[in-house]
């Protein structure tokens, strides 16, 4: 890290400085300016901000220098992690897709939803059974027996099952059921619940929050695999911006920068991020071609009577074009549509 | 809410929207115009998204106009509402100051803290327990210790103790402790959280999360009050934007907002909002001019000490001066500091 | 537009509303739910801010219901706008790539910059002769001195030329020498400035403004509409947002949203917008994914060495690599790379 | 700055970058770390992005440190700025008050709304010759005829004139006119405008734009500054920020962050930020406590005629009522209401 003195720093000050940040064990190399005094502090940058320097005298700011998470990063680990869910691989060349329903109501809909995304090539289905709604009066999901009906889908089809867990006390009913575990956008900072997860051993999906940043995104992901499983896959699914027309801003952008940051493969959430299912499929080949490792889309038997999101779901007519071009896409860059027969 | 059908909509369009929405129970108003036609539907704005209009045929976009909370809103209790904390009154006329260090560190930094801060006039203390820390590698708390730390200060003192709960498995403990559950931005949308905390008979400080409008923040609050607990205190602390000087962009146009829209109290969190202790004086007393209830502000003993969040502190020095300049102004307003002698 | 009365609302105040409206030709439909009365109002919208509802008595909101642009509106105009620059198409299934560097610096410079874009398949030169520069202190162009580079470029290559104007008193100069006019980031609502490019016959690039919603920027583009120029290319070059990894956050999702709003053609500008040279690439085939029409992509013969925005210039060599497979994905759209010779 | 090479660099990929350094006259200090070289760099910062050292081999990233703002700064000129227009003071404790329509409509309502804000106590009139507007379809302002009203407002009240100049061009005869020339905020970073304001002798009241960060604006007033004219007057008027109920994001933290990195006055303009009239007094007030110099507010003798931005005008009457509460603000912090008088 950097430490930059104010202009009214005497030498007093900077030796407080330089005191405290020995005694942390940090490497110290000084520079005496014209202007000011600025030191390069070489250590441990996760005890950056609990040293508290900027609360010191005469010191004007403190600049790091070094990425805060190390398990997650590129230079802890330089080849591409692949996640295994049974056969299946998450990341490596394969293009993954996770398709199915917002949430799970009912044996019928989730069946007919099952097979309809497997034929059309998906290899996981989503569905949530415990759902995050902004109001307390919308439908909450189905609890375990829409665990159940997933599991039941799971049997009929082959398709691996991920679906969210909301909260540590139903974790391992979740993880009882599920082949991929999800952390919701909103949850991406409930730390409690990262360290639950963290002892389970199951592959986990964490999406970013909607106002998180790159940094804090794998700072969560650090939180994983710091305390053990290091089977985390990250899920782009859009931005809280001015921008209204969409629902989230799609960050797209963060697909290659993750790439080149971290080692853990990237999928995109399309359907959250924009919120309308018109601008879907556009966004799931851009996603592709940016180097996405695979999609989460919600797909629905009939979305204009769904009881949680339909507006963003796609059709199955609309769901199987998609597919098609996908494949194409992903032929361009040497990479191959995922597959349940491995 | 209002329905507009695309300009491609003919009769068959629109009867099926006008069937859905009367099978869901509301009150329809047609109205044809030359350029669209434009449905008025009277009923639960909750049930709104779940009705999934826009994945209909030629529904170009629906429009909310009423509030989605209810319990929190001010058509649904005119009059202010007082949160009482024991004798307290959090609203009403009365400015309360919780304040203290970020995170409980020992028994010595606690004891003093508590007591400079009462020597100055607070009437609540802060510190954390459990902390939410970005990196899995910093200070999380004394947890347990650091609760009977905080009864113990309140035992020396008289002032009421808030402190924050991250999770409903550590509900009970910090609540057998506690006499104000601080809700932490990151859990504002942890539902299951709020769901836990309404069933407890203690005050809850709602602090918005860093990307939250204030429609939601009021829906979190729905989520408290409609699981039976009225006693909510909104808090806020500050909102992300792409402005970096400082670590958030504190809304305070947000008070006067939710003062409109609601009848429940708010304070103020500049400590969190600015990041840097220089700029929590004039926005303490700016939140005041604004119409806040209170503040919750960061006060160390020896801030270049401070295990967490130094460098947003204020000296004991620097909050003495300040709670004279807020009597000032509060008394402006007609308004007066809290007291602890009631 | 919808007027939602409040709750307090009675006949008076509802018809003082009434009035207003119908005295500025708007047709009425009155909807008196159990709660409050709402208006519906038939008419020009973009009227709707002029007539000041909001600060009459009684009224709660005013919602919009219809888009406020009308000629750059795909309800105006449902078949795609093709922009001709000489026999040149932007739009219309080509892919039209416009490269070079962000500044003209020297004959040397441009010239050989020119060769090596269009040796790679780049149909128009872009390079700044006038730059906005956020210090007074940078280099701020070579003005007419660059403009006549420019054209000399064009004379050797037969490259079109793209290049920005900042102010109307150096409009008649820049339009002396370039084939499509750039109105930059900043200057999107330079309203001035849009209404004197409108009276000129050259096509217009409109770069979104960086905080601009797509209705602003469709407004924008509106206002040269209006004066009389329909030549206008819509540029998404990243919106300002929290993340600040990259320089902005690339919105590829306005997009397909543009396509479905407008009919005008809409390119991408990469290297702004991620301010990274090392996402360009990705990020210009998840722009032709996403369905664009065209690239502008900053190419420096060495970028170590350019005068501005080096960090985020291709070199020749990643440039010639990304043209190749540009033309795979486009292919798969069914597209193909726009080219000189028709 | 700070330059960080990469894990890989080797000695030849620092020296190239030392080399580059030097020729630039930086002084250098280097740092051999065991995970990576840092290079510190001490030298003029606004050459920074122009050394395009991000695009050299193995340079990991590039860090400013100190300011890029040199005439604006406090480390500059340590004492307050006081701008004088006429007699009247900006800054320097005085809280000048400059109220008026949004726009010049009409000699009656102009004088009107003069007489009346002068007898509330407000010392400069601001009123709007040249409009910029959203749509091309709205009104555009009376231009030269506004221009003279108010001119004839100043000769009949006293009142200093606060208008805004759009454009170069229309410059000479704004300047003929006004006491005090504004720069709205979508002109903030109008390079062109800033440079001829620069040469005019009248003071500038420079608005923040809607995305721009502190450091942007204080370079917009560097160049103002650098071009010759010191009397710039900074006024903060909201961010864009994805909270929606309110126009814009009051930015009120921006107030003691200028004051502590700018000499330069700085007001507030709460019509804009908030865009409801129910919201603008409180947030006067608590712009006062935060410790601006004055404030910019819409007051129109009636609102609800008003052609251009009424839902966020104050009544005659609610203006007169917060004029009296401001003095009380002001008078804890030791400072007075402004006044002709002198």
């Amino acid at each position: 890290m950097i430490v930059v003195m104010s202009q009214k720093a005497d030498s007093k000050h900077v030796d407080a400085v330089l005191e405290r940040l020995k005694r942390a064990g940090f490497q110290i190399h000084l520079s005496q300016g014209v202007e000011r005094t600025i030191i390069g502090a070489i250590g441990d940058k996760t005890r950056m901000r609990d040293l508290a320097l900027e609360a010191m005298p005469e010191v004007e700011s403190v600049v790091p220098i070094l990425q805060p998470y190390k398990l997650a990063s590129r230079a802890f680990k330089e080849q591409d992690t692949i996640v295994k869910v049974g056969d299946l691989e998450i990341g490596g060349g394969n293009i993954q897709v996770m398709a199915g329903p917002c949430a799970v109501e009912s044996r019928e809909q989730l069946l007919e939803a099952a097979q309809l995304v497997k034929a059309a090539g998906a290899t996981l289905l989503r569905g949530g059974a415990f759902k995050p709604r902004t109001s307390p009066y919308s439908f909450q999901g189905l609890e375990e027996a829409g665990l159940k009906l997933l599991a039941e889908a799971r049997e009929k089809t082959g398709l691996k099952i991920v679906t969210e867990v909301m909260d540590a006390s139903t974790l391992p009913m979740v993880a009882h059921y599920a082949d991929v575990l999800q952390i919701g956008t909103r949850n991406m900072q409930n730390f409690f619940l990262l360290r639950e997860v963290a002892k389970v051993n199951k592959p986990v999906l964490l999406k970013r929050g909607a106002s998180a940043t790159i940094e804090e995104w794998l700072m969560a992901a650090e939180y994983i695999m710091a305390g053990g499983n290091y089977n985390v896959i990250l899920c782009e699914r859009g931005i809280r911006t001015f921008e209204n027309f969409t629902r989230n801003t799609l960050d797209l952008g963060a697909v290659p920068v993750v790439k080149y940051l971290s080692h853990l493969p990237v999928i995109v959430d399309p359907s959250h991020a924009l919120g309308k299912w018109r601008f879907v499929a556009p966004m799931s080949l851009a996603a592709v071609a940016a180097g996405a490792d695979g999609l989460l889309i919600e797909v629905h038997p009939n979305p204009a009577e769904a009881l949680c999101d339909g507006p963003q779901s796609l059709t199955p007519e609309n769901f199987h074009a998609l597919m098609q071009q996908l494949k194409d896409v992903a032929g361009v860059f040497g990479k191959r549509m995922g597959s349940l027969e491995g």
